[in-house]
């Protein structure tokens, strides 16, 4: 019997590369593993004409979790396997909440000048499931002057008050313990107005916590202005897509920046579901195949995995490891490969 | 006669006070510059109950162009002056190009620490009239934990069209001759297809021009990694909400943005209106009424309006003087009063 059964999804690109290295690492942590590679994406598509077949969802679901290195290919059009395989995976194993750390690692070079690791350390609540990722809206008369188009963002007291309990929770777990919303109220009024009051009723529950409230135009501001504002940022599915690759970009590149898709329901529970991790980054097929990409975001991802089944020690095992590798860089910077960055992680890990 | 028939609303917070400035420095040019004042925003819903008077609008309408400081007070909820003046004034004038230059002045600091102000000088040109700004949507079983809240974002062919059109001639005002469009085609396949249908046609209009698409997370990431790629960037009303913050930040922050709502149309036309000038700050009350805020976006603002309306030497007068005070204030370090900035750059203009 295995310790971690896991489905993993190299998808397209650079996925393969970075997800190798994700495996080379956990496999090197004596735990044991057993691995399924489900190859969706690009290739896939073109090959059989489909994206994520009904009986593939199902077996997925019986894994412990899932690894999935990217998804999107310029070859497919745009949002197809975007909706139909990462979406479609995020939404049907109720992926409520995208976990999205930005965390500037010392030694890791930052665009801001004046940031420093203390002042960079934050984790972005990201709802997973609703808002204008639902996928709802409309084309009419298109290709013609008269055409419309819509996207409808649809937002539940439900939904809302699940990732937001969350977030308050991950709030306790941390120093600060401070929660800020980030949406934008004064336009969205009808989903903004659902945000605020719940966030303001759950807080009533939660007095040790700081509560307050940013419109997404100025957090976007403070994330390079101000950074160390932010604790536990909690936001909608559209907000906190943008966020977090920005919060990338501040905490020294999207190579590094990890997410977890989490399930929160207790194991063994009618409404649990396989987590999945995977980079922030995607599929950069500019650079796929040249042994180039950046390995440390699924690494990273892999602990976020580790962590979320419970397995803390050799989550912390990992992202120490990473975290001596990234002071390394920039004490001896040699440029190296995709691979010999796994290699060099999963020695630290080891030795 | 006067040369420039001005309505002027200086709104909330420190609205009032940083739009002195900007008229200290209109009124120091030579121009018969008539002014008229509309006390619009918080006070007067207080006072009156109203936002904003049909007749009002109407009167506004007779104006050369309206300079307007923030609108938006803590007082009031979130949303009802935001919608009911600032967005009815955008819509109603059909100001659909929202023009918010990103530049980085020399000598002015930057978060980023690599960037030169020859990597920072963009135009976005942002939707101002559509999307999820039109203020569809609704709420269903409010405050219970069935409640529904939606938004709806609404593209036309026609709208998308304008504003595209107005970019690609934008661009071709500039040496660089490029032009990004930032969207989320992968997720909003509705909207984002109609935009990149409109700009890859209209692009057939303009070989010299180089066009290229940005999905809106890599393009928040790019505004800190990589600025210089973007040269005219044409998005959608939030994105461009969003990006324009962002955008301020690392061009030295929210008080040097300046901001156009302009409405293209041929003065004595039937689709004209005047259009309105405002810095891209909020009212900020917790500053207000200090002489403490940074009248500089402002006045950037009063050289936009009168290059919008041919007076391009004085709009050139504005910015040189601006530009010489933003080398002065690193060089020569004092804090100084709003009034006091507004007289330096007033006394360039004439001096
Ligand atoms: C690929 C895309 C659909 C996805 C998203 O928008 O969520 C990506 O940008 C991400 O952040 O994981
Ligand atoms: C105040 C608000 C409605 C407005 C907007 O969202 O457009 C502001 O943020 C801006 O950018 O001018």
């Amino acid at each position: 019997s295995h310790d971690i059964r896991l489905a993993v999804i190299p998808g397209d690109g650079i996925g393969g590369e970075v997800v190798a290295e994700g495996l080379k690492v956990l496999n090197a942590l004596g735990l044991k593993v057993e691995t399924t590679t489900y190859a969706l994406g690009a290739a896939h598509y073109h090959a059989t004409g489909e994206t994520l077949h009904d009986e593939t969802l199902a077996e997925l679901r019986g894994y412990d979790a899932i690894l999935l290195g990217a998804i999107g290919h310029p070859s497919v059009p745009p949002g197809v396997l975007e909706r139909e395989v990462l979406l479609k995976l995020r939404f049907e194993l109720d992926h409520y909440v995208n976990l999205r750390p930005v965390k500037l690692y010392p030694g890791v070079e930052t665009p801001l000048a004046k940031a420093r690791p203390e002042d960079i350390d934050m984790i972005v609540v990201r709802e997973g499931t609703e808002s204008l990722y639902a996928g709802a809206g409309g084309v009419m008369r298109r290709g013609t002057s008269q055409e419309i188009a819509t996207q409808e963002s649809f937002n539940t007291a439900f939904g809302v008050e699940r990732v937001v309990r969350y977030a308050f929770e991950k709030a306790m777990t941390r120093p600060r313990r401070k929660l800020t919303l980030v949406h934008k109220t004064n336009v969205l009024t009808y989903a903004g107005d659902l945000w605020a009051r719940v966030v303001e009723r759950v807080s009533a529950e939660y007095p040790e916590i700081t509560t307050d409230y940013c419109h997404v135009d100025a957090a976007s501001m403070f994330f390079v202005t101000d950074p160390q504002r932010f604790d536990v940022v909690v936001t909608d599915n559209l907000f906190g897509d943008i966020l977090t690759d920005l919060g990338a970009a501040v905490a020294g590149g999207i190579g590094l920046a990890a997410s977890g898709n989490i399930n929160p329901a207790a194991p063994g529970s009618d409404a649990w579901a396989p987590s999945m991790f995977e980079p922030v980054h995607g599929s950069a097929p500019d650079i796929a195949g040249q042994d180039k990409a950046d390995p440390t975001a699924t690494i990273l991802s892999v602990a976020m995995l580790l962590d979320h089944l419970g397995r803390t020690e050799e989550a912390a095992r990992i992202e120490q490891a990473v975290a001596v590798d990234l002071v390394e860089r920039q004490v001896d910077w040699v440029s190296r490969t995709t691979r010999e960055i796994g290699d060099d992680i999963t020695a630290r890990v080891t030795g």
